[in-house]
């Protein structure tokens, strides 16, 4: 199956509706939402405006079905030890922010730069990580995590740690996740 | 001395020089590069566009001024036990990104959105944060920290700190810092 840059290894989804929605969220990802209309859509997709109209009468129909792409659900979590299962967890982390947000839809967040299509997110990802909340938790229950991690701050750190190699170096070094885990892991492992 | 919103507390500046860089400064740090012009500076400020063009013929020369105050030099270190000194850290780093670089000047950055503002930014970006892992490596030194510890990794966690409370909540929650520190102390600290 043909594969594009932009997807990162995601196949390329080949149906008319799919080709539309494909291409929003590749906009998405590079510049943020403010790159994504009926005429970019159809400039990337090759479908004609009028078949994007048909199924969108708006930009912000469009956009809505988008979001609905944007993040999907968390897939289920191995049995790994703590180590292991941190860099699952950091590894899920980047394939958001990365593959699905990418620099254009973080960028946005951030800069707070469509309010709409921020809080849409915020909820999205407020979403996907309180499935990772609960993994952590769980490990915390069974006493492979220390008593007194707390899974909201964890995550925020792996959150943080993939944003600012994004920011200082603009893709993540080769090393870093090797890094952030050998400073973490013994924080959260029992003694 | 009049105080401005956008500033967080820093004084007005108040000769023309320091109110044209001011203008640029705020619409930088709200908006990020593509928002600052002669224009928009000059609407901003109240100095007229003649005035400002006297000064700096380009909107590229007025970038560039600009960006030579967007990272001030780095604080003396004040002597304090492991979490206060991580707690100083932490508040100059988020001093960085909040009133100087602000949502706009890091969105910008993450994206990048303008190559010559981010290579720039990174550049200034990177020898303030190599004063404050001077100053990680002299705890280390003095086995106030673990031996193991990297400055740049655990700079990286303390960036990325803050970096996700602004993904996930628009302004960092009231106990980010503690809880940060709570979790990171113990993995730098000597047992």
């Amino acid at each position: 199956m043909p594969k594009s840059a932009a997807g990162r290894g995601r196949p390329r989804l080949e149906s008319t509706d799919q080709r539309i929605i494909q291409a929003a969220l590749d906009l998405l990802r590079q510049t943020g939402p403010a790159a994504v209309n009926i005429d970019s859509v159809a400039a990337r997709s090759g479908v004609a405006r009028t078949t994007i109209y048909r199924r969108y009468s708006s930009r912000d129909e469009l956009m809505r079905a988008t979001m609905e792409h944007l993040i999907d659900k968390a897939p289920v979590a191995p049995d790994l030890p703590v180590r292991e299962k941190l860099r699952w967890v950091l590894d899920r982390i980047t394939e958001i922010l990365e593959n699905r947000l990418g620099p254009g839809g973080t960028a946005a967040i951030i800069a707070n730069s469509d309010p709409d299509f921020t809080s849409a997110l915020r909820r999205r990802l407020a979403v996907r990580l309180s499935t990772l909340s609960d993994l952590v938790n769980l490990d915390v229950a069974r006493a492979r995590l220390r008593a007194d991690v707390d899974a909201d701050t964890l995550l925020g750190l792996l959150i943080g740690a993939y944003l600012a190699e994004v920011l200082r170096f603009g893709s993540p070094r080769d090393d870093w996740t090797d890094r952030a885990l050998e400073l973490l892991t013994p924080a959260v492992t029992p003694h």
